[in-house]
């Protein structure tokens, strides 16, 4: 099977079998069973993940409560980039939601990557500008829209996440209590 | 004066006068006047803005409610990374709070300067590494943190912005109503 991150460039470019192979070798492909922690709480992440298949939450522990703050799904990538760029310890945790299928990004690695293959660097400032833009989007959304609305949303846009996940990690995500999250699909249902 | 990005990649790395020239000349410095756009709703960016003194306010239009979504001061960057990168229009508006005094990067000049001196787009890849984890770090204490931590917070880490500008947009920038926030004020006061 070709290797993620060639067929996403190959779209792109045209790929040498050099850099094919510098790619190949460079980022690992790896399987996760659920329940695995990609990243604790402490560490320092050294890798981002782009997900090839399966779902990674993202949570930190505030007042001893778990809040859920992103869920990262097929063709995301979970990147602490805080704690990659800064080397300080991670405040999150990443765990695997179910069996996970990912290239594993090594920030070492993909450096060596880019001093050997310049014009992968614009790619990857290219990707970014655009993980921006999503993050932008979503941080504007999450101060303008109410619960009921990002809960909208995310049943329009992502929505087999919901049946993916406990309804009580749905509800950390929206920033609500279990309770009211059944309230609003109730609402949503009757209307 | 030095230009500002020029004084900060000096402080990475020693510059050619041909690098210095051409950043000085890809990428002016203007200064805006109080209540001057430098994006609306409906337009298409071109441009990222480097703040060197004033304030930019972002705000969007939601159920013809003014929201804030992002006051940007002194050495931060304004950019619509989503309305860049998809060339689409922005859904929010960036207005000058104050006379304020930025570098203009457009991303047309940006690219022909990558072109020419590639090694700007390494500092360019690790610049938007930290951004992304600074607006990361947002996105997670927007949802993990109540209001009232998230006032607390904007006092210890950026008290200056309390005092220039209005309650209200602070207020609806944390999702509250404007009396929501005296009353969170009060309390810290008395306390």
């Amino acid at each position: 099977m070709t290797h993620i991150l060639i067929k996403l460039l190959s779209e792109l470019t045209p790929l040498s079998e050099k850099e094919k192979f510098d790619i190949e070798s460079s980022f690992p492909i790896e399987s996760f069973e659920k329940g695995t922690f990609l990243l604790r709480e402490g560490q320092v992440a050294r890798n981002a993940y782009y997900i090839i298949s399966g779902c990674v939450r993202e949570y930190e522990i505030n007042d001893g409560e778990e809040k859920t703050t992103a869920f990262y799904t097929e063709n995301q990538s979970a990147v602490n980039f805080n704690s990659i760029a800064k080397q300080a310890p991670s405040e999150v945790n990443y765990i695997c939601m179910e069996k996970t299928t990912l290239a594993i990004l090594n920030t070492e690695k993909e450096n060596k990557l880019y001093e050997k293959h310049p014009r992968f660097e614009t790619f990857c400032r290219s990707g970014m500008e655009q993980m921006m833009g999503s993050q932008q989007e979503e941080l504007i959304q999450t101060i303008v829209l109410k619960p009921e609305q990002r809960y909208k949303k995310l049943q329009q846009e992502r929505p087999d996440l919901l049946n993916r996940v406990p309804q009580h990690q749905i509800a950390s995500y929206l920033g609500i209590k279990p309770e009211s999250l059944s309230r609003i699909r109730k609402r949503i249902t009757k209307s």
